[in-house]
């Protein structure tokens, strides 16, 4: 029987478990999976409901969700299908390679589209898997000409997410805000900084997941988007700057794979400036 | 304001959630923290809901609850209240002192009413924080006859549950099926494996690169019951079968301290032999 | 400048780091890294260096060694050069295909001279790479066969190690025998434990909250061969046996890959059944 | 038989562990573990050896050694007994409770000789275990009438190390200046941030051994000092700011007694602003 992911985000109510599925109930949706956080500073409330069943209509259904809900609301409303991606590469070949062979396997729930870089050594590495590699230098470009070469790619493909692998170029924020919550990036550090005072009210503002290599929605303030998972590993005084580099790799290319499939599995939903990962 | 901790569990059926938060609505208990499982093999349903707002009577609440489930449902209405716990113990210290100082500050939601020993070594420690020391001793008894001091004892006490902190000494089936589900235990070893004596000399003859600690529900099957909580930490071959022991003592600590938090804040529901961790 | 990995195992006794490092000065090496441990219960010294500089003939050196050494030491002179190895598998693709791309990139320290597999499945995924695929089917033929047609097969390769990326076959103790702690595999658990078929259902019927995977040398005792090294990562109520199996095969993966690292490092000396980490 | 821990730093050379190795030699100290690490960058060598025997006179031994050794070479011959420390507190009880439980079990080597609190709050559990303490308020008195109070005190004690758990005031460059190398500190969070460029050079820069709590000596510059030991745990979206200093307590608690364990087991040496861990 097939399922549907439904997400929902409103300000806090009474009753808005019930209402919610008594919706679900007259719509003979079975809920297989249920997962619901009230941050209560913000008064917010979010759920994700995973239902057996089928509607003739997803929108009726989101229609229906909405007129119980405070003003406000928003409903999503998906199939857990494969999500599909485009990459966005540099030089580095660790993530992108680890994608290339889940994609090759349909081991995570992506399908890559294309890759797209702005150097020419990955393609031959994208080739062996038939994949469309597109290498679009910089050099004497602007970054504003260079984006809108990329923007004319993107518009030839069919995507969810955009997922930078490795990309070392800083996106703008006029490119950014066309992908609200749609890029997903792996950062090469522990995201971020907690010196001084208040530590864990610090911790808690940002939304740290833990530390090691994160990964995050980009927006447009660099590396501050919502953090969806980190990881770390332990290293020595053994390890020389390229050594501490090289397990970092590791690090990057684990985190990088769990975060997209905690984002394609639509697990994660946008709190502000954390995540809340169901 | 108050909140209730409601845990729910019953033969699976489409429109459960709705049933139940109908009656919370109706109640005027604010949903603040909801869980859901669905075990699709047994067609189980689980939910634990931490709801605001009170109630003139708890039991009038759980069967109005029980009449909207199916048959042989199970409601436990709670208070996140600090929980009355009975420690036993025999020799090492290393458990027990932790929940002494823990118990001191109220750093975790429990009061100890009692610490039962077999050995009387750890009277001193017991006796610093103020607390009851039991020393039972089991030479020239039988088992039964232990085991029914050991009732007496606990018959003057309040406790809602028995934590086992290093305690050497096999209960009886028939004195745990008293218990059901009552009864924590520290094990010094990752189930499965390394069942029976000096675990650590077995984990030392191995070579094993990671040692573990399980905290487990004791059930009439020796070490068999349900776990609740495992972690491990990193070793290497510089551990002599005395480090391994000594290693393994602070992840034990640590594992039956975060599993009393995990099973005291009712975040625990079982299944089968396995938990639901909520 | 070149360096030389000497490995060194001896009967323990007063005096030898003196006398092996006194070699080396005469020798005009310089000791960038040194590792020494003794196996106090067996009396057993073991001792890894790594030295800069160069000797005009590897067996004079090693020859100097053994004279200054207890009866029956045993001393390895290597340069931490790529090492040599070809890939057994089945027809899993997660751990050969991380191999594959290390091997591409030079990511690691080896170069995959072939791949051996008992299923034709993974053949494409090895040309993809330029490498050699041999399918060798077992149907029809006893293990001797088998066997030893795969020892005429390994007879044209040059190789130092052979790796089981998941390869499903039980290598018989004669076969095994000829490659004393020169076959490295990746065992879909902790050892000990969840020993036998189908693993991941046997951890999802105990309710296991950690999850691990162990790369151990293959000695002719099933899986009980010295441990290399051992990793974990928590799983939940939530997992199937499916999930569990497929958050098992990151694990694997990763855990292999810095086995083989750790091995081809020369940082792995036997101890009887164990394994030391320098 | 006694053992030495003898720990030696000077500038590299060829030949050094030769010339130490014989010197071992002729006093008839046999070598049970040695560590060795020459950090090529800066060209110092670094050695830490475990011998079993004896030698009538210990100065002689570490003149013998400097003998042999470059200029300003330095030599620290001890014997791993327990160190003596006086712990300063401040009002959290979670490191010094666990401190105060090692101390009464000898768990860990180390014997407190008092404790020494800006606040009074943490007496009556210091005294439960018949130690002395020390209130020193800082009310009304400048930061150098303290700090000559403290130091007073101090003086009238042997101790080997300052253990600040969870001490809420800021020493002096002048006081910290004292004691170089003597004051183990436990920081609430991961040290330190690597935002910017080259993260893994930064990481290698500072010397991290892993994130999270981080436990460091203390020198005049305010939380830099070499850092000793880290870990981590994980955290969620759940978390209040409250639950995560909790759980970050936890953290501290454990990352504080690993340190110590490190440090007393003379395992640490310092080099620059870092440290080696043997």
């Amino acid at each position: 029987m097939k399922s549907l992911i439904i997400r929902i985000e409103c300000a806090d109510a009474i009753g808005l478990v019930f209402k919610i599925t008594e919706i679900f109930f007259r719509a003979k949706l079975n809920i297989i999976e249920n997962g619901e956080y009230v941050d209560e500073l913000n008064k917010r409330f979010f759920m994700r409901s995973v239902v057996s069943g089928q509607v003739p209509d997803n929108e009726a259904l989101k229609r229906d969700l909405l007129q119980v809900l405070p003003q406000g609301a928003r409903v999503d409303i998906s199939t857990n299908d494969t999500k599909k991606i485009v990459v966005f590469a540099t030089k580095e070949h660790h993530c992108l390679g680890d994608l290339l062979l889940r994609n090759l396997y349909k081991q995570s729930n992506f399908e890559i589209q294309a890759v797209i870089a702005n150097h020419a050594d990955l393609g031959d590495l994208v080739r062996k898997f038939n994949l469309t590699f597109h290498y679009l230098p910089t050099e004497g470009k602007t970054r504003q000409t260079h984006e809108s070469k990329i923007g004319t790619l993107l518009a030839k493909y069919n995507y969810d997410y955009l997922v930078l692998a490795k990309y070392m170029r800083i996106l703008s924020p006029e490119f950014v805000a066309q992908f609200a919550y749609k890029i997903i990036n792996i950062h090469h550090s522990f995201l971020p900084a907690f010196i001084g005072a208040k530590p864990y009210n610090q911790a808690f503002e940002r939304g740290v997941k833990i530390i090691g290599a994160t990964a995050h929605f980009v927006t447009d303030d660099l590396d501050q988007g919502p953090i969806i998972y980190q990881d770390v590993m332990n290293v020595s005084h053994h390890y020389t700057a390229k050594e501490l580099a090289k397990a970092g790799k590791e690090v990057e290319t684990a985190v990088l794979a769990r975060a997209l499939e905690l984002v394609f599995e639509e697990r994660v939903m946008i709190n502000g400036n954390k995540t809340i990962i169901f």
